[in-house]
């Protein structure tokens, strides 16, 4: 029962995060990307934390991955103080570099060593102001319809990039379409072919040895060794019901729940929580069973879910009136982002409150 | 074209409100209210501001609804400021009063008038510390399936909380129902007859003139004067793609926007915006055509989100790389949860900031 681990006198909803779990996710992660020869750079906006950061970097991950400039700013905040510095970010998005952004880079290549994303001649181009100062790495779309050129057409962006006097680092691609029940293995698949059809077009063109990223969680497994040089998983450090429903994650590896009060019983059969959309987050799959899960009822269903109350179906024993149980958010880095700070939890006690320090940095 | 409407040179994703829209939306509602013979007590959660509780309270508004305490806490910091005074809240939830709440509901009552929500005689007993401090009103389930006792059974909350030595002011209910096409008639309806069936039964039990409590923004002005004595809407005052598409709001009266950068065209048709999750929130009713709208392209959908992408399915002539543009949120209430302050424009120009000063309250 994790309602044990839990502990007593919180004031709900409370997020909270098992130290010894997040401890043991990253040390797996880290043990596998080591044993498949893949560089790991864990992506940070799961946890937004510098002290989950930092603990990423001390088990070897070679940097972060982000997905804006603010993130990076801020986890490069992260470097100069006790412990291993944060001093390697890719920013693992199509950036359309504006006059701000490209200020913002600027300063913060000079602070960290900094790679920036890209799918466009055009914004290749107007990273010019930047050449000598990041790194650039072609976005390729391996199935996910989402941003990224087809692999056969990155060597046209990175020659824009090259012309605008950029370094380019290689390829990258987000296998997302892993996320439904099943797909995890085509998606490796379609990732692997996708860098390895990316990479052979720019060396072609005279890029040496490019770098080849990829990783999602469900997928980064599975992912291959030869065609797959770097990994960027994220959510692995804090796993989600999400993970557990794909199989990717088993309920004791789920490091982050929401501690939730009953505060309604109003018919047999159905319960009402304290903890809504505004802290466990709206998202939900269509293949997601409901809207997130309990960790002690594995059989109870979230089958409604408001800004502040979540609807449960349970058979059987329902936790009582005022008691408080543990919920499972189903996706943890929008979970994450909705608080001001995690109440790290080891031994049923709170022993350290970590900010959530990227919290909202979208820009 | 609202694109006309915004700032030049914002950083983007950014979350404005349109100062003139909100306006007219504000009295707009509290005109019908005046017109109906019902008072009005607006939800905050929606905007969580004191600027907009303040507008609401100048014209009219009886006092103001939140979800939690922590809400309640904040609104009522607006008190002794220039303007009028927020000094009458109702938390229209089902709290469990534990022995924090019941402290902190002490201290809030001693600065402004405070009623409370139940939904059992177990709560309703617990609240017998605030006795003669604070009103109780008995929530009653019309037909959502959420929290609230059956409009018959309000009666043995009601004497419940009398017998805790609480004032009961009557009855509430939130017909949430009325969220889908063409639902609202039929659950202001429903509202109606669960206010009357719970009043009668109050008032049976010698609970006189019992307030009767209702209102959701799409059965808002659908409510029936005779039944209900009180409307709490709350999304009204922004407004989003969810009332643009229950065909509540016009796209003109949505006042509240994202501006988003187009950062890809990976494919003809296809764009890619900077505007995610975690910005627009990843609501999305099974009835919406996508995860939110844009406002100058109405043929246009978001056909997927991620935190930080959000794909635009546009035909025709779509914005340019580069361009910004104006997302309308699927729900107002989760996205101006994910930020920490509104930027006021009128005229093209930001003209205000405005704390969310209520942001993440959620206990």
């Amino acid at each position: 029962m994790i309602g044990s681990l839990l502990p007593g006198g919180l004031a709900t909803p409370a997020t909270l995060v098992f130290a010894d779990r997040l401890d043991r996710n990253l040390a797996g992660m880290a043990a596998f990307a080591a044993g498949a020869g893949m560089a790991l750079r864990p992506h940070a906006k799961t946890h937004k934390c510098l002290q989950i950061a930092r603990r990423q970097m001390a088990l070897g991950a070679r940097g972060l991955s982000v997905a804006t400039v603010g993130e990076a700013e801020i986890m490069a905040g992260g470097t100069g103080r006790a412990g291993p510095e944060v001093d390697d970010i890719f920013i693992a998005y199509p950036l359309w570099p504006t006059a701000d952004l490209l200020a913002r880079l600027g300063e913060l290549a000079g602070r960290v060593r900094v790679t920036v994303g890209t799918d466009s001649a055009a914004a290749a181009a107007q990273l010019a102001p930047l050449a000598g100062r990041v790194r650039v790495m072609v976005e390729v779309d391996c199935g996910l319809g989402r941003s990224g050129v087809r692999p056969a057409d990155a060597a046209g962006v990175a020659r824009a990039a090259r012309q605008a006097g950029l370094e380019v680092s290689g390829v990258f691609t987000f296998p997302g379409h892993s996320y439904r029940p099943g797909a995890a293995g085509a998606a490796a698949a379609d990732e692997a072919a996708a860098l390895a059809e990316a990479a052979a077009a720019l060396a072609a063109a005279g890029f040496e040895n490019p770098e080849r990223s990829g990783g999602s969680t469900p997928s980064a497994r599975l992912a291959r060794s030869g065609a797959v040089s770097e990994l960027r998983p994220g959510v692995y450090a804090l796993n989600d019901a999400q993970q557990v429903e794909l199989g990717i994650a088993r309920m004791d590896e789920v490091a982050l729940v929401v501690a939730a009060t009953v505060v309604s019983r109003p018919a047999p059969g159905r319960i009402v929580l304290d903890a809504g959309s505004k802290v466990l987050g709206p998202d939900r799959p269509t293949w997601a069973s409901g809207h997130g899960r309990l960790a002690d009822w594995p059989a109870a269903r979230i089958t409604g879910l408001w800004e502040h109350h979540a609807v449960v179906a349970v058979d059987g024993d329902p936790p009582e009136l005022g008691g408080v149980v543990a919920v499972i958010p189903n996706h943890v880095c929008t979970a994450v982002n909705l608080v001001p700070e995690l109440l790290v939890t080891d031994q049923g006690r709170v022993v350290d409150r970590w900010p959530v320090a990227a919290r909202a940095a979208n820009r």
